[in-house]
């Protein structure tokens, strides 16, 4: 397929380095302030040149932002950094694309956490289809796995679903170390960022929770009309903050340990702090993720992996491509 | 879809029962003495007539069972026992589905492990599709995911895929057991068959992998005439029975165990008893089956859920339906 690539951060370097072995063709790539598209003559842009570009001189190339939205794809693949309300600009960038009939891929959450209402209506007046497996997990089987089976056939989904936290989480029970002292050490080896909140806040896994809860709502509902619609607001969110080590070493004396658990059941949507077996699926360690599918009639599916990462979410947004082709 | 479900065993029965309440017809089912096909005035057979006859008095109704492979569906679901070397009768009814350009599911390992490369021609000259989710752990997403990621994109695949096996040493590690009194009550649990050979000898494990192997070979070469075939004669196997108890309380005090681990790795096939961390993602317990797929780009993606069971598998048959839609 010819893709758009909307944002050139480590998703969208990632999914324009990994296509062309895929059987895609990269016409347009752009960030905030920079684009390059391909001159419609059917070559693909130098996606090596577009990305040293932007590495060398911060511009990906000469042509302005807006010019990817115009290029000549199949599916445009919206990877600029999640928003929190009305998820601009990247609702804006998906709706360009199938008011254009187009495919829309997201690893964008906003769209699909706060939007969408306003995303299934406008892929309903579209030819173009939209597909978002990126945004829960990255390129564990979260969403495929719902969409196989069926969302009406799906009960509740819960699971590990923010990496930094779990690696704050796993590491003090481990060593017996207090939050502030992992959370530092975390940021020192960049797997929580400088301004930690959006992780330990539990806000990155509610987002996706909140995903889901939309999946499985609109997946039961005899009309989108009728479908309920989730938004951060509709998630009770708790987050690691105040976890303390005396906690985590008690847990472990019964066999238990503690992890941020995010959970889509019964209509409602809730993120904390948890107890959980150790030798539990979703005991998981580091920054790995798992989520746990409660289906009618396949019983509980687990599925683990790396949920974050460049490769890892650009695989994702490769499998969506893949279902589109 | 409109199905003719082929076999009416404890896999056929789900589907048919399952069929309706997913938006399928079932217009046909059958058993190796007898069927009932609905009369083509597009009503469905009653399957739980059919259902209630087979359970009285023995036949499914009143047709030939060579008439469901005569009715006029859509997909053709087949459930028979698998059979190695030939893999007939479940090979011919797959093959009169392709010849009438008819999708067809399998649920049947045989002709999928045991004549891959035929089956894969016969798909090459039909507008049908061949799928066979059901085949390896049952519901668990594993073909889904590698066909999601790409074949060519999958290094290796190891699990745990024989439910039977995995309760009986997971039952001797637990309780300190030895095989033959762990086995035993399996029978009397019925989760071993009163022969159980077929599942601790390994054989189950290996035509799975066997069928993995086949999924990534092929997948990987540019033509399928080049493509390296795969049989259970390629597999190297070696069952549980020979595991003792010692082995176990021994592997126990370094926090190991043992599991029966099915691997396709590097173009070889291996199902053996290995040691494994107890910690592990492959340290299920039970019936539980796992699969750990190794990914190009994605890292090490974990399925874990029930590998067997009539609703499990069936499960998985209609997840290929769903794709075929």
């Amino acid at each position: 397929m010819r893709l758009a690539i909307v944002g050139a951060g480590i998703v969208g370097r990632a999914v324009a380095e990994l296509a062309p072995d895929r059987g895609h063709e990269v016409v347009a790539i752009g960030d905030s302030t920079s684009a390059v598209v391909a001159d419609g003559t059917g070559e693909s842009v130098d996606v090596d040149a577009a990305l040293s570009r932007k590495a060398e001189r911060g511009i990906v190339g000469d042509d302005a932002p807006d010019d990817v939205l115009a290029a000549d794809y199949d599916a445009l693949v919206e990877a600029t950094p999640t928003t929190l309300g009305d998820a601009e600009p990247g609702f804006a960038h998906v709706a360009a694309a199938l008011e254009r009939d187009r495919h829309a891929v997201l690893a964008n959450k906003g769209p699909v956490a706060e939007r969408f209402g306003d995303l299934r209506a406008a892929a309903a007046d579209s030819a173009g289809e939209v597909r978002f497996e990126a945004t829960v997990g990255g390129a564990m089987p979260v969403l495929s796995t719902i969409e196989d089976h069926g969302a009406a056939h799906v009960d509740a989904v819960r699971g590990v679903l923010n990496g930094t936290a779990n690696f704050v989480l796993s590491r003090m029970a481990a060593e017996g170390l207090d939050y502030e002292h992992v959370l530092a050490e975390a940021q020192d080896l960049g797997v929580a960022e400088a301004d930690p909140a959006f992780d330990v806040d539990g806000t990155d896994a509610a987002l996706k929770c909140v995903i889901l809860a939309n999946v499985l709502s609109f997946g039961a509902a005899d009309n989108i009309d009728d479908a309920r619609e989730f938004t951060l607001d509709d998630a009770d969110v708790e987050g690691i903050r105040n976890v303390a080590g005396s906690a985590l070493d008690l847990a472990g004396e019964d066999g238990l340990t503690v992890r941020l658990i995010g959970e889509v059941a019964d209509g409602s949507v809730r993120v904390a702090p948890r107890l959980v077996k150790r030798n539990s699926a979703l005991s998981v360690s580091g920054t790995t993720n798992a989520a746990q599918i409660e289906t009618a009639s396949a019983g509980t599916l687990t599925v683990s992996g790396r949920g974050a990462g460049g490769e890892e979410t650009a695989s994702a947004v490769l499998m969506d491509l893949n279902r589109l082709q």
